[in-house]
């Protein structure tokens, strides 16, 4: 029993166009869906290999898209009746997707293209450390190899 | 005679934090001077060497970050008494600065790194054909080596 949405995280995928002298790749309007109103924009590098967990924001919706490299993105939920499930997602210039993640969370994220990469999160609110819980990576164990 | 505001263009320096993984690249706060709402974030590839030029919003105000690689940025700008000016600006990871430009100045970018460089443009508008104006690269000479 008890349903889980697993349609809470949206996936968009994005167009990139070919342009003269360099492409144009979307990533976000404010007539989007999942668009919640801009607070922050900011960039996350992550380096090939590395991985950046656990992180939960309460109140932030985030709008995350890769437009350098490929990143794997892990979400850990639990659903009503007390069941832990891990979703996955790899997203960059290989599969150019806008995931629209809502509040309550838990998410992590590894670098897995050759070189570095690179995280923009259209944020819903600016950054604000009291709506941000921590987990230290080996608190939720998954084998991100 | 005829002042002309060479503050048109907003510059902003912008942190970049040394973080375990890869580093946090700020980009554009809501309460920062220069945002005016948001329509539309979108990146624009500038392969080394290569020139996008000449284009000219009517309505939106572009907030510029280049979190890849360094981009000359050439304004070009008519003063009140008919007098023609270029500004430009180097920006990029070598110089992290937010460049906030007001509608009705032609604009043209330079990749002027060894490798592509990715600009980000959070926008005040959805992007709009009818409201860009567009020049040949000629049509506005300028020395860009």
């Amino acid at each position: 029993m008890g349903a889980i949405n697993l349609n809470l995280i949206l996936e968009a995928h994005l167009e990139i166009i070919k342009t003269k002298g360099g492409d144009v790749l979307h990533g976000l309007k404010s007539t989007d869906l999942g668009y919640e109103g801009f607070g922050e924009a900011y960039f996350s590098r992550i380096e090939s290999g590395q991985i950046k967990a656990w992180k939960k924001h309460n109140s932030m919706t985030m709008n995350i898209l890769v437009p350098l490299g490929d990143v794997r993105f892990v979400f850990f939920l639990k659903t009503p009746d007390g069941a832990v499930i891990f979703l996955f997602k790899d997203i960059g210039v290989s599969n150019y997707i806008r995931l629209t993640v809502p509040p309550g969370i838990w998410f992590g994220f590894k670098g897995i293209s050759q070189s570095s990469s690179l995280v923009l999160n259209i944020a819903s609110i600016p950054h604000n450390p009291n709506e941000v819980d921590r987990k230290n990576i080996d608190d939720i164990k998954f084998n991100w190899s």
